[in-house]
């Protein structure tokens, strides 16, 4: 397939220079079906992006595109503030019977403002304010968002350096396996804790991510995970999950920390919990911490009620049982048995993930890039991730079909074979 | 009418306390076409609140609706970060028709995440990196948004209470007529920065509503955003003015500072911009201003395409010609006759508005509370703003009817009369 | 008198570039008494300069020169942190018999480190505490010391800026007559307290001078500072009156806010407590503020014991009648009448004091500089002030003989004339 | 000996709670010389303290206390500012030839205020200046000052919480043997500021005591200060070494760092600088760091003349060669053997030190303060440190003769003994 860059005049003429993803991909996208795009120009593109794990359900999925468009057509409420509607109490009924009690979870839901970066905010003042302190803890090459109280927990230097303030309040621990098991789970954070001396400022709260997407596909085990509970547990801080990018069956189960089996005292939920791409998010929390004020905190599009209507109706359709979850982790052996090809043909390069997030790294660090580059050509959407782009990021849609998957992971392997 | 209060179980159950107009206005709706709302019950509410200013148009507008469903129907892309799309080409290509040329501004524009304070948090990180200093001046009564950034430079003392932190590098100054027009404007404001004893760190720019919507209704007059311009040229700060509640129309021309003749540095744009109740934002500034690095400011949500869709579809229609803004001047006038009338009557109640937003205050504070709870049993749905919820807001649709608005504005004089 | 300069070799090669002073004093200085000092090469000079505030009861004097060396000779304890000493309690007993008990201040005495800064940071840190709060507010063209605690108080752009980091927790209000009387007191920063929607982080406290020495010998009226203090009161405000150069009799009465009738909550005392130009500062606050711990807030020279014994001296000797405020409002007068002429005789210059503190503003701001150098040149030491350095101030030692007196102001008018 | 407690009325009756040392030395003291104190009761003491470090030379040592009294009795100059005085240049002078030419040490000479936290305040303000960012590095239960630029980098977490505000812009890394050797030094801190993604400011500066003294006593290894020195030359980030305790003689050396073989780029100097237990601080720092304007930074008690001759005079007296050096460490031998001997009987003790700073920590934490208070009535002054007053600390004076530093320690060895 030959591409020609299309004329991008208004984008370049008008848009700012902070636009990105355009640049990698410089086509103009008109249609997407499943595990498909289209540009303007006829080309059809893989997708193993998934609009940053926003499409786990693919694009315009049918099932949710059909209650989306009656939804529109029968003028049910579009904007609704937080105000009740019928379709909040549809998604809230779904979300507590097909999520909440069949796990035994006790979680309050607030609605935040529709982008992950609302959803942490709220999580980080809410945690903050139960516990009177204003420190938090995060981990190296977390990524949380880009409001100011977000990213003063994000790892990434250069997401950092925006913000023009110096950024204060959050402290960053080490992720799991930062020493590649050298040293201890903890034994940094837990001595800091410990020790009266340390100028630790005591922290409120640590969020975490249980797979970090944007910091290099980095899988933190689930006895790491449990570790963090228990020392959040015993040092009085609140422990927040972002999940995000890997929760809303990313890695299998919905949530991603079902499988270390810990309850999270927050947690902030976004990007795939529409289904459809629609901007939505959740802060949930155990129902001790709902000490909000009405409208201590808000926000005008809470209330993104069509994506209320997906939302439930992914609820409905893939997690009424756990058929979701068991293809999600066949899927993912399907992409490990092809990575650990890749890897064994290639050396300079390991994989890892989880269901179906998966990295495959690179010694020769702009290599990923170039394997991107290659892939694109090839049709095959793939972007990097890593502190620095040296990790290619796999997140095709959950719903992908055998075929479509093994054909990207083909595509992969020969962008990776012409990259040597 | 008589209303019955719905069973709220699972909102009440399951859903934050944080929650708030579901509280002042007990119904679970269902339906909305264009000013009016109908809740399960089969209840019709005339609506001069329009998504705090999110439904311009009015409620699921037909023309947009019609290009909104054509869209989904067709499978064009639904989310799409910062790629490159046909229905983002549209948008820009109507923007920069219909909006920026015919008004000569030069701006660039930034898609910052689909919310309002994604939005202020990146004017404010592009002006501390421009001026290289962290130093914000904001208004008394200015409400900017929930994220840290935007909470350090909003009023309210309830919402930044709940930030947990203190928040810093914003200082507010006194709003236009702060002081009945006893002082001089600006004369602390200019005074501080001219006095190198003054202990104001210099400011990096200035945040502000051309109306404070969440204020109170409080209008600045032109000349008063003139001088406020010419200041922030004297002086080397940015000026921003956050258009979001008062943008797209709301005071009759696009935007609300035309009127001054004055061209902000920065602007910011959400709310009404999709005119679908959609969560889309604009973040709108000088060319020379554009020095963001690619991908320094991110966000899953920034290409919310339906919204794009449904944007272009309201400039084109609203915007082609000045067809809206002399409309939305004339039902001004309804509005202004109906409140002065009111004012006559009732002694201790004051008016003041532009375009389509007015407000009416009590020196009785807690009966404007009182005013809207008897409007709501009328079934009339309308909000108070203000520091201490003195102030009674009118934000009716743009395009309602004279009949509609004319029915609205009596049942509003019956609620006045009724909490006398 | 003609002053070669003097070889200033290892001044020059060793001392940092901050040193400020001795580069408009060009001198080498090495004797002192009473109100003259005396440079190596035998010049004499006038002080109307005093240590800044440092030497009240001028260079060496006498009787304190007789009680340090008297304890010196027989090994009182030099150094003793916050041990107990027979030197300490003399002083304690001395400032409550001749300065608290007479005056009916219930203040307790904290020793926090030598230095005004130290008292100011203990000062600032125990309102923090008591109120909860981080928030505190000072005046247009304060200064309050050098370390990151009292820099953010002070109102220096030129000292502000060299923190090297923004300083936060501090807003300016204006001082008294800041706008020449035009604007009510305290109307912006009342209205700014009442207002919850006004954007001002609730203060934990006010700090203030009664006559601000650096920020240009301004002085506030007495009906100002009690409505301040009444306002501190009303609105849950500590008041602290930085009294490190105005205290010590500097303005007639031990304390520069008696002649106001205020009680403020808590009091900084530096410079001239010691009398001999010696190290020592006291933090003084109601009893039901002492919430410190043991210990929680330290410092190795907190107990310079030579120093108390010469601040027991001055007090023993100077306040134990109403003799030395007596004399210093006499001198006051003298001072007032010569300034009076000058201001009568050259255009473009105002003057303003209390006590023994004075200011000679001129319109043409580099003016003040140049009548300090020219003073210099004639022997009489002479500092500017005000945030332009457009002030002389005038500050010399209580003690000083009408005939000095008159013969200082004598040379200052002949050098007001000379650089006219 | 048995001690009646005083009458401490005045002490109790009117100074503050924050009083610390008098209360576990409930005696009134009256005189000292060298390493011996006396209170009014006519008991003795056993100084094994030294004024926290600043009495190295005794209490009122002779030769000290002629040349004072002298420069006192011929009205040498008090009180300076940064004026140039004889006083100083002999200071100056005295520190160049013998201190720095010998040592080939470049730097310039700053006097910031004199207190310890003055100089550590201008050190950072001058590291954030130079480096134009405003992050700084301290260590686990570091100790730099009560101010809060100071207070900010240390690690007591009962200090840091005098504040009343949150303490940012300082991150703690691992001290020396913080892990008993089980991890490779600055693992932690070289991965930080090597990844991208860490989330770790870039900082300014780390600033380092090479021997904690409040921290309980850790002796930085020789090896460890050199791998911080090239880490922060690698890194760009200016090291500062904090010799307030452990200069000036206190490890064997005048600077502690000489040992090492390090030049960092910023000293702080104070406690027994003026030899005197006079205040009197020194910041030094290398000569292209010196771009601080006239008066940039400023203080009233910079200028402590008469501490300028006693500093001077040590400096002639104890270091124009290296005999003082020896004799530390000889002394040190001597402690060191009585430690050794003391922990061989004693189970749950252990002992670690540097010239003539020691320190004995009991497993038993609470034993330390028995042992200090057993101490005390057997007539040795000695106090704790660490984060639990977990250790001993042994800080005679460096004059103390063999016999006397015998007795100590075998009061020492009594008091451990009786507490067991």
């Amino acid at each position: 397939m030959t591409i020609t860059p299309p004329a991008l005049s208004v984008f370049e003429a008008l848009e700012s220079e902070v636009r990105s993803y355009c640049r990698g991909w410089p086509a103009v996208f008109d249609r997407a079906q499943g595990s498909h795009m289209y540009d303007e120009d006829g080309h059809t593109y893989l997708d193993f992006f998934a609009g940053a794990g926003s499409l786990n359900y693919g694009h315009n999925n049918p099932v949710l595109k059909r209650a989306l468009i009656d939804y529109i057509e029968r003028d049910g409420v579009t904007h609704g503030l937080d105000m009740s509607t019928t379709a909040k109490r549809a998604f809230l009924e779904s979300f507590q019977n097909n999520i909440l009690r069949p796990r035994d979870l006790p979680y309050k839901v607030m609605f935040p403002g529709p982008t992950g970066t609302n959803a942490v905010e709220a999580a980080l003042k809410l945690a903050r304010k139960v516990k009177g302190r204003e420190a938090i803890v995060s981990f190296t090459n977390a990524f949380h968002g880009m409001s100011l109280g977000s990213l003063a927990v994000t790892g990434n230097a250069f997401k950092r350096a925006g913000a023009g303030i110096p950024l204060v309040h959050g402290t960053p621990m080490p992720f799991d396996n930062y020493f590649d098991g050298t040293v201890p789970d903890f034994l940094w954070f837990e001595r800091l804790l410990e020790d009266q001396g340390s100028g630790l400022n005591q922290p409120a709260a640590v969020i975490v991510e249980t797979v970090q997407g944007e910091g290099g596909i980095n899988v933190a085990r689930s006895e790491w995970l449990r570790a963090l509970a228990e020392l959040c547990e015993r040092q009085d801080m609140l422990l927040i999950v972002d999940d995000i990018q890997m929760g809303c069956g990313r890695t299998g189960a919905f949530f991603s920390f079902e499988e270390a089996g810990i309850t999270p005292d927050i947690v902030t939920v976004s990007k795939s919990i529409s289904g459809y791409g629609l901007p939505m998010s959740l802060t949930l929390f155990k129902p001790e911490l709902d000490i909000w004020e009405p409208g201590e905190h808000n926000g005008t599009f809470r209330g993104n009620n069509p994506a209320f209507v997906t939302a439930a109706a992914t609820l409905d359709t893939y997690w009424s049982d756990g058929q979701m979850e068991k293809q999600t982790l066949a899927r993912g052996e399907q992409v490990e048995r092809a990575l650990r090809a890749i890897c064994e043909e290639q050396p300079g390069t390991q994989f890892r993930g989880r269901g179906l997030v998966w990295g495959l790294e690179f010694d020769d660090k702009p290599r990923a890039s170039a394997v991107c580059r290659r892939a694109f050509e090839l049709g095959l959407l793939l972007e990097t991730s890593g502190p620095e782009s040296e990790v290619v990021k796999l997140l095709p849609a959950l719903t992908i079909s055998p075929d479509d998957l093994d054909e990207g992971l083909r595509t992969l392997a020969r962008a990776v074979r012409e990259t040597a």
